[in-house]
């Protein structure tokens, strides 16, 4: 269970387009700075302060070999994420399901 | 599919602790503002202020019946999130699939 802080690193990181864009590219797969910089319209330095935020979140990792820095996607943490949306989404739907059963079981004549 | 600017606000809604304190009892069903209040230690303005961020972001709904106003969960904005990330964690888990058949094929003999 990922604790709240950590949580909101993630949700933040995830709350803006262009890290968004980030993350979309390195579900492809591991990409350079440049590679992720190419598609979007700002400085250098504005792509690195956006990957730092995703770093310290943990969504990326990032390793560097001689001048160039390459960018990884955490699945495992991008799933801590989606696991919190889906237990809240899934807890409704249950909730439902049950409220189903309850009327079913009312409107049965037996 | 979500705008970009909807899923700022949602995963920007989603970033905060007391924020996710009141999805999460929603999830089992409607609440009014005093029972989401109740678990929280904040002022009765600062918790309008989170379920107004909440509200904005179509993660929730209100309505008012005479003095008390009622919050439900809306599943579907909260899938829209959840698809966003999942769909992006599914594309890297399918390029591990690739890699491994690539790498399968290669170690074939045949």
């Amino acid at each position: 269970m990922p604790n709240h802080s950590s949580l909101d690193l993630m949700f933040a990181a995830l709350a803006d387009g262009s890290r968004r864009t980030i993350v979309d590219r390195l579900s492809r797969g591991p990409a350079t700075v440049k590679e992720l910089a190419a598609p979007l319209t700002m400085s250098l330095p504005a792509v690195l302060q956006h990957l730092r935020v995703l770093e310290d979140s943990g969504l990326i990792r990032s390793e560097k070999s001689g001048r160039v820095r390459t960018c990884r996607l955490q699945p495992a943490a991008l799933q801590q994420a989606e696991r919190w949306i889906a237990d809240r989404r899934s807890g409704w739907e249950h909730r439902l399901d049950r409220l189903e059963t309850f009327l079913n079981t009312e409107g049965d004549p037996s």
